[in-house]
């Protein structure tokens, strides 16, 4: 199964990118998309319908201010949609945030932090995970190296007081 | 040309109602829509794409939470959409009016304030009254009869003091 | 008829320009105006009372912090007022937005997002055309360029990757 | 001189109440208005021009949602102009407050706590006591009886524990 | 792979009821836990590192206010976390939803709606529908349903009116 | 009659000499204090005891954060404390303004907006104008001289067209 | 050393008595008092200064709106101030909240959450506890009866499913 | 007894070392940890178990973003631990103050201001001085050194003037 990255702006992309580079790093088939809820809306539905035909077993949507994407994606498939709320130039991504998460009840849209592509593919790569022994290894594994991590950046900064 | 009141939820109408009373006390015809933009998303996508030809000159979309319907509907349609952010049972309506107003470039929906249909209702008999004297002249005398109403309670609260 | 840019003050101009040229884009005749609510209380007045005489149909209304100019405009005239709250220095747009949006019951502001002159201009054509076939046609087109800018940040992506 | 409490809606007049209530203890001359800025706004503009005038020293101007009420009253008087912001239905009375306190340069509203009607009316009596010793005495009085009312509730507490 | 729906207090079931009758009518195997973050936190942390072991395939974490229990769960399995915001007495919320959506790079929770149970259910049902095909059905199915209901809404409406 | 300005942190300064400048070109006689409610509470207690009898009409007091100093000092005066709210590094003002105006019932704060120095100083003179018709008569000229430059703005923006 | 329950209005004492029960409880001795720093600035003062030598070792202190209770008492003692914002009539609490934790840099206000009198007493007594082993060991039994009512709680629910 | 800061990042430093920088001034025993609730949960946990028995006698939590930090250390340990919540890229510090502040009924944590850290290490202190009379009279002189700071500021600003 494909991660399909879609954005609702070319200028969503370098934060996208933090979140594309994980799932490369984790081996996960990727395809990335520019698609606007509001100019673009007959590419958004007809994308979001045959998602699942495609091979798309989960989206991320990422998209700012009022971040219609993900719920007007989610509305029209099953495969689950992980919405990324974009902070743009006003109110610090509150906006996109509320637009995400609050979904009436009927249509859920799996939410992440302001900007957290990261945490968006490791979302995607945990469901995935479920299917996948080999990927569920590659994330115990992931996370194993953030701990050291950590204790790397403990190392250095007792070095430094 | 109608004003088409379209509403996410059937429990968002008493807010709508108030709206709905005044346009036809204006004269202007209606029309009332439930259409979910996440649980009806093909009859949303319809319902906008063929609203200017079934003679409807104003949309007035309703919903509450993450409100994508304003957005959903003048994504697909060049007709004025009017937003009415619902107050739902969580944040006091913040939501559904940063979901509502803050529609990115390229794809405006007219916002009024939070479960303010009246002004809905009165911003949408403004704009047909550009191209219609009557209307224009009876909104004119709606607002003498506030001022003359806010006279009334002045009268009505000197006596009280 | 004229679509009127006014402002509350000359420091609002660089925002208000993006509107105004979409505007002139589209061979809309306007006006552009510094008017205060506050300092220049009775130019605003006569403004707003002489608009509809004056040809103006549309009057886009931007202001910051307690925002008041749409509302006041508003007040005089029967001619529809579009509110553009204007980002200060402090609360990030918080202010000027919801001082715009929240119109109490009877004077309606069609307030679109903060900072957001592009769709102000975009709405106000959208109203100049449900009148205007010639302006029609152009906005569906303006609508297929959009999506074709989005279509072509999209080949640009994938050339990227 | 007298204190001019103006409200923008009828409704409003049980919160302006608590402080006319203090303004007739400290014998302070008043006058009450209900004139909507949006509703009545030539009345708002009369009420304003001819304040000093007619007498008024203060004006404490009451007003929910977009409160423009105090801004349009202080835009056209130089008698001082105490904001005081209304809870209403939605958002929890902080549309009011920034619509009344956030005012941009210029035109200053002398702003009180939302509902904080008795403030507003201590705060004008302050104002017009800096003139008049009676008065400040008896600010002096009311200050000691309200540290003597903490000491009792101390008492009763003592007692209740 | 069963659902566990866990919640930091008993009072949060009444909320998390209605997503577990979802589940059951999908016919989801649940189990529903009270463990909480702050008073059982060697239970909250042994649940979530035997999770995958026994079972379970999604993790429901249903919190108010400082909303730790959907990050604490989450921090020690590759299982996907759901979190679930809950509206406590203060604040309608917004602490529950940033505690649990604004989780820090490295670990994501899957955040719907506060007080959004439906949705958390709905979104545990399309991850296990991946691969789960009669699952997959029966959630378009539960769509067609929505849908279905919306329309019987509207036609209900039309009598009304 | 003294206008003081009082700030609770020199860091303050930039922000309140903006105000200072305009009670300077109005003639009015001011004194500068740097006094924190909480790094000097016996300083702050004294100078709010004795500002009466010192000659001090008004006091603006600017403060961010907890910004406790205007309430600190209204409390042990019965001259009318401005309240300047200052923004800090972080929340962009609210806890400052939120802090200042909602002041709890019989001790009020004047407030005016975030950094609104130049606000905090006209209406320190249009107080002091109460009973100065020279100050009044320099109050009308300035709200005259401002209106000019709104105009002359005006004259320079078409100029730009 | 006592633990000093300190409240700017009697009205707050329904919260702080949730408090007092848990000190109560521990056998911790406690004074409860109605101060306010607005109306009572003195005895605030006073009660700070001699807090230490009066044999209290933490002052909790509550107080809503723009509350300074706490910073004004913090600023006059070095005995550990607790604060407890509480709740009022607007806001749902963040003034409250923001006026006593955004405390500017050099005296701190350990603040717990909105209405959160019971973890202001736990904090007391984690603190009395540090010097107290026998308060140390019902703090440790506190813990587990918590962790045990979760457990009673999760059998409760099990037998309602 | 020591005085631990925690950090759940290493780009935590720069905010938590000033009040490093204050406890050695004090010559109170420090010790630096980065510790992630979230991507070292079991060093988190283990940290907080064993904390009472390594001396540490005040834990200072610093996070940012869903903040869960201090939560997770209070919630196994009775050492008193004080929440410092860090700025972030988006909200501005608002989700960090309240997933640290608003803790459930049962587990404080004592919460400074945004970024505070000199407060955190500052209530430290005033705990620690609770039984050591030296570290008391350190506490009193540098509370006399900052109301001295403010008098040196005081005749700066007054020769600038």
């Amino acid at each position: 199964m494909k991660v399909a990255l879609v954005m609702g702006s070319e200028s969503d992309f370098p934060v996208v990118e933090r979140g594309l580079k994980i799932l490369k790093e984790f081996g996960v088939e990727t395809m990335v998309r520019v698609i606007s809820a509001h100019r673009t809306p007959d590419q958004a539905v007809a994308f979001g319908k045959k998602a699942a035909d495609e091979g798309i077993g989960i989206i991320i949507a990422a998209a700012g201010k009022a971040a219609h994407l993900g719920g007007v994606l989610a509305a029209v498939t099953v495969v689950p949609v992980i919405g990324l709320p974009i902070k743009s130039s006003t109110l610090d991504g509150l906006d996109s945030l509320l637009s995400t998460v609050q979904m009436p009840k009927g249509i859920p849209v799996a939410t992440v932090a302001i900007d957290g592509a990261e945490n968006a593919a490791l979302l995607a790569i945990e469901i995935l995970a479920l299917q996948d022994d080999q990927l569920k290894a590659k994330l115990i594994e992931y996370r194993a190296a953030m701990a050291r991590a950590v204790e790397e950046s403990n190392v250095r900064l007792q070095k430094h007081l």
